[in-house]
């Protein structure tokens, strides 16, 4: 039962266990990209692999290459032209399940303890991965640290955490002993096997390429499943990497690498060939509604995790801490230029006002006083440019500009020259005021730095429009600001029916788009943005059956 | 967290919990139909309430009465002409809708206090409802009291004990505290509800009326939902008087009854529209493919837990314990006359024939002694009756007839007159042999008495033909016997891939198709046979949903 990778991680695997139950704040992943904690050397280590990179071949010994494919474009403006292995897709499948077998064999603890050692390489290598993400996705680089290694890290620990909770409540033996009134009892030997579903396809979105994909990966691994890793083509070098230290890892414990591997494809029908075929027992994804619902229709041999579109939002009902509160929405908005999946969209206030601990404002008070915040926050291009990052996409540069013929411009989106990256697409939040019957304008996701201020007819109005939001458009955030107890628990029922996690009155240093593993579930699975959670049991016992034996015993 | 009914339900909880992690033999609800432990009238007491609904309304104060339909047969040929009440969809459902967030506000100490109290009244039913499984499904009395009394209340307590498990594990409460370097640490304070998906439909099926729709019901029930009970036409009775018994108790608890209701509609049209009201999120269904399938098609708002039809098997390589293997088959498929979604249907000898403490036996001995231990044990006309109860339906008697022209008939199937039940339709199985190329005769399910002596080259391609009719063709069952470890090893690893559970050498008082709440799954979910199991946790953890709020403490 036991097994010396296990042994190895227990204290971090006990530890992520009781944070799962009790849920306060903890990390094994040190946040802080410090030289004390990584090493003196550690960034400039990670710059240089990366460089190291650029314009090679990414080489990973899988099965059936037919080509080598370089597919990113960094928002960034840096050429990165690394090129990929292609393979066909029946050989990655054929040795996927060939190697499903061995995997099983090693059973639920050592599962666990190899995926916790790859966790913790994947950490040491957390700078490399820093810059692989920032040049991929356009987050700025302390984001990129952050939520690229080590949040990433500790969203793959819990699922870890979670699979191993499922799974080490259930006994690999037991005697049954059946009394039969004055006869001998009867008494069989009970056994009982965990199994993987079967193959695990993760497909990863250009955004965010490691914390979108670690929890789908290392739930699907730990319960027993191989792993094929299909990353966005904008974002395959994190994902690339990761794979490549997972495959280092089986290596050096005698498995079959290609228990996990990584699918680069040209043509996406590919990828829909992969997801549909009948080996391939989940899915998680994370992307566009279109194909997200287009998995849905079409991979029905398999479970699907995805993570779509959705319409967060926060009402504004009244707040002692106006400033804070500006502050906060600011940086919310600004954050990544809105690329995250959490990003506040629709911020809901009464057509009268709110009553603030600086007076009554009026809705367009708030919605000047707002816009002001911002340009106050993005005032210092260093800040601007290292909070904002680049845009990722040519689509959402598109959506910026057209945003500013949707309802009133209260501020306009700018452009920024970046001091390093003189190609980088940087840009500003653009922000709109709006009734709330307009809602072609905002109820449907709007993905970038694009957020309106909508007008209700009165608080109730507003928390009933976000209800309708949450149910109909789905959100993975929603925030209220209020200091009356009857809104906030109004408020707080309607996060109950929507099936959305509530912020109330964030005005300091935690924001609504941001959700700490081991404490925050990120979604609810209850609604159109998510159907599942990270993470919770649901999110991992149905990846693995078990499959019993019986026979009697004297 | 506390409620009076989970305190005085607490030590059958604990128990319960303890036996689902050890799997050892439990149970709180005793199988004998003993006056000493059921009181000594009950029996007479069970008789007389089943005496008192014939020809009478089943009265339920359901909302949307719109008329009082009687649909049951009984298989015994007893008239029952119980009248229940027909209701509006749109009721029903507005009114489960409006029960569920006084429901949620119990909390999951108090759900589970309501559903162990209902479990507990259920049992204390068992004669009456006993007389309710046995008239409308058939089953013998005996068989009709454990598996629609006691042993139907341990899979719904199992269910009970998955769902507390899972629930129990989130905290209400948190406190979040980061530290911030010099700074002080940011803090706050985060709550999670539980919160059920929506309303559950659980559809029952005609031969276990309430074995198979408690797991569901209870599962659903306890984690927040409400739920609409929607029973085989032809067994309404079991499941009308646990509908029954749970508003009761919902109703001396305060809480609104519509919880939980019975659905019985003339039109089948009816049921498919309530299957795909948006506002169903779960659907439990027992029952035929045809409409197994049409749900997962169609009901897509809802998660649904199917189990369907497959093609159960032994394979027989060696024993050492010949007659009681031949014993032990003849029961097996005498049990319910083969009605359970369990027995087995195709025996799998090799050409070759079988080794056994009785010398070597050739196919045709096997197949021509496996008929001769039905004989012998269903000679006698009161063990016969008493095992093979009546045929449910008349599509199992068309089948029963229609097999004597599939295969080599080894033993044809006779009719047997009940002596208290002269127009109860008793049959004795058929045995047919074939080759195992013949697979249209033996690789789709034929429901009820009818089984087959499977001719394979040799004992690799047995296991191999097992692995291939529990993955293509699904089954809850599979059995080997074998004195060789290397055979039960390979066989093993076949139930393993093919996803069955298996049961080895079985020769005495344990049979393939019996299965014992808190220790057996019943059903693994990973073949086509179910897609879920009786219980696991995957059973209950996609039930509900976590939503948090989180605010700033100082």
């Amino acid at each position: 039962m036991t097994h010396p990778l296990f042994q190895k991680h227990k204290a971090t695997l006990d530890a992520a266990l009781e944070a799962i139950r009790t849920r306060g704040y903890w990390s094994p992943y040190p946040e802080a990209p410090s030289p004390k904690i990584y090493g003196e050397t550690a960034k400039e280590d990670g710059e240089r692999a990366m460089q190291a990179r650029i314009g090679k071949r990414f080489a990973l010994d899988q099965p059936g290459i037919s080509g080598w494919l370089a597919t990113e474009r960094s928002p960034y403006g840096v050429t990165l032209d690394i090129h990929y292995p292609e393979c066909d897709t029946e050989a990655l499948l054929a040795a996927a399940r060939s190697a499903q077998s061995a995997w099983q064999r090693v059973g639920a603890a050592g599962r666990v303890g190899i995926c916790l050692e790859m966790l913790d390489r994947i950490n040491r290598r957390s700078f490399e991965i820093a810059q692989a993400v920032m040049l991929t996705t356009g987050q700025g680089w302390m984001m990129a640290f952050q939520a690229g290694g080590p949040h990433a890290q500790d969203r793959g620990l819990e699922a870890v955490a979670y699979a191993w909770d499922e799974m080490s409540r259930i006994p690999s033996e037991s005697i049954w002993e059946k009394p039969q009134g004055k006869n001998p009892p009867l008494k069989m030997q009970k056994q009982f096997e965990i199994v993987g579903r079967g193959v695990a396809l993760v497909i990863g979105c250009g955004t965010f390429p490691t914390w979108n994909t670690y929890p789908g990966l290392f739930a699907a691994l730990a319960t027993g499943n191989p792993v094929i890793v299909k990353p966005h083509p904008n974002a395959v070098l994190p994902a690339a990497i990761t794979v490549e230290i997972a495959r280092e890892v089986l290596q050096e414990q005698g498995l079959d690498p290609n228990l996990v591997s990584l699918a680069v494809f040209e043509n996406p029908a590919r990828t829909r060939a992969l997801a549909t075929d009948p080996r391939v027992r989940s899915i998680d994804f994370t992307g566009s509604n279109v194909f997200g619902q287009w998995l849905m229709d079409n991979a029905r041999q398999a479970q699907v995790y995805a993570e779509l579109a959705g319409v967060n939002h926060v009402v504004i009902e009244s707040t002692d801490r106006y400033k804070g509160m500006l502050r906060n929405l600011a940086f919310t908005l600004s954050l990544y230029a809105g690329q995250m999946c959490t990003t506040t969209q629709a911020i809901i206030v009464p057509a009268d006002g709110i009553e603030t601990d600086q007076g009554h404002k009026s809705f367009d008070d708030v919605a000047a006083d707002l816009a002001t915040a911002l340009e106050t926050f993005l005032a210092d291009t260093n800040v601007a440019t290292a909070v904002l990052g680049a845009i990722q996409s040519e689509a959402t540069l598109a959506r910026i500009e057209e945003a500013h013929t949707l309802g009133r411009v209260v501020l306009a989106s700018k452009r920024i020259d970046h001091p390093d990256f003189p190609s980088a697409e940087v840009r500003t939040p653009v922000l709109l005021a709006c009734d709330a019957a307009d809602e072609s304008l905002y109820m449907e996701e709007r993905f970038g730095p694009i957020a309106f201020v909508v007008k209700t007819a009165d608080a109730a109005a507003a928390i009933a429009l976000a209800e309708r939001l949450g149910s109909e458009r789905g959100a993975l955030t929603a925030g209220i600001y209020s200091t009356r107890d009857e809104v906030v628990q109004a408020m707080t029922e309607a996060s109950w029916h929507a099936g959305v996690a509530l912020s109330i009155n964030l005005t300091s240093g935690v924001f609504v788009n941001q959700s700490g593993a081991f404490s925050d579930y990120h979604g609810t699975g209850m609604n159109p943005a998510a159907n599942a959670a990270y993470s919770d049991s649901a999110f991992v016992a149905n990846r693995f059956r078990v499959i019993q034996r019986r026979r009697h015993i004297d």
